[in-house]
């Protein structure tokens, strides 16, 4: 897949709706909501600061994260059925282990 | 629980609805309210600062807390059927000792 | 009462309504707001600033005090009947003196 | 009057209605405007700067000034039968001299 | 007149209604909107920068301008039976030269 | 023409409508909206920075310019019976060149 | 095309409705979203940054980029019978790559 973020932004593969995470945490079960977990896919090299050198970025591919109900753009990956959403890294909530 | 927040944000368990704390303070009586009161499950790193280091976290694991009513985004425990939210430190408003 | 302020933030007991202050400064008299007038019971250790340190305060527990009428987030204290009100130090307008 | 503003706030008593300035300066005629028009009666300590030091006010008890139509906070003064205002400094418009 | 405008503000005697100014300009012919032309009256001694010195001010007394269709507050003068705005210097578009 | 815009800000002499521009760019055809398109007539000295120095500006008169749709304050010329705008440099699009 | 972006603005050609990308992204398919997707046509010099000087660019001519949905001012591009979008760097979410 030949999506390459810019800046602070990252690429999340939204999971299917109502998948149970490791220790029970789904999201609201708000019906209308989508899932709000994903799975990182690619991650942007980092804001520029004002003195021109790249903010870190604390997130990288492959990393399950929950993130915040109005995030990011929404795109049909057609290839796999689904859907990926580009955010700011700090859309993500938190990072899920295990 | 394998949630890790980013950033300043933290994960707070809900307390159930209308139980007293010490020293009598519950939330606001109206009724559509979720109390505003929890337990810290745990804490981010910090908020990034522009030069790269990490703002220290004000609050640690256990604390319990009040918070702002717009605090965070909520999700369902199955495992511990309650509530989690995760929400930045600063809407935190004040500890609950003893 | 075990209510610790983090930054910034103060706990204000609210004055029971309608009780005229010394040299007769009396809150709006519109009948529906409460009075924005009230006692400082904690203070928070200050705001944390870009460079790690606190910023100091202006105010400490005992203070009598006016805020502006959207202050803080409202919380009931059973054990004293009243309300109290956590708010941000920046609300209070000023220090009602003798 | 016991009253101590705090950081850049200012007490201005406000002028009876339709009281004509010298000079002729009178406010909007909008009959539902509250007059723009007033004395100092107190000046807090100025606002606290990142470095800790305080940013100087320009304005001191005494003067008479114009401000804007949405300054500050209103409370009835019973001694003096009157209106005063607790506002920022930078909401005052001009000062009248003579 | 005494008026002396603080921090950044200026006083601007705004034109009487529809008068044509030189080369022609003149405000737009929408009916209720008044003139946005007028002449500096006075001028404030500058905003008081965060190291406590003052911003130096572009315009001076006597300077003919156009400002923006919502600048100022508005007050009455009689002595002149004209109107008076006090601005801030950034809602001035243009001075008209010659 | 007399006008010398202060700061930022820039004057544009807003094409006549329908107009087209070399290499065929119209602006939206959307009926209502008028040309988002003119020459710069005079540009003011710059924006003044913190340091009291200016921040150099980009264009200058007769630059061919596209601008944003809400940009700046509109005025009528009736010496040359068109339209004159005074708005921020920011609100420039882009330069057309040839 | 002689149209030169100020500043951190680019200037994008919009990919005609419903195109596939390679990996088969495409936009989502609400019937009345036009593509966020196009080729960056010309970038502007850099944001001019406090100090002076300009912040560095990360587009170029030629880059296919998926773009937010409000992004940017839309111009008739006649001549190639199509549309095109001013933008700032900034709308930009990622580089498609390949």
């Amino acid at each position: 897949m030949g999506l390459k973020p810019i800046g602070d932004r990252i690429i999340v593969r939204r999971e299917a709706a109502e998948a149970k995470t490791s220790g029970g945490i789904i999201l609201p079960d708000t019906a209308q909501n989508k899932p709000q977990k994903g799975e990182v896919v690619a991650v942007g090299p980092g804001r520029v600061k004002p003195d021109g050198t790249r903010a870190p970025m604390q997130l990288k591919a492959g990393d399950k994260v929950l993130f915040t109900s109005w995030a990011g753009d929404e795109f049909k990956d057609r290839g796999r059925d689904g859907e990926i959403l580009v955010m700011h890294e700090g859309d993500v909530l938190c990072v899920i282990e295990g």
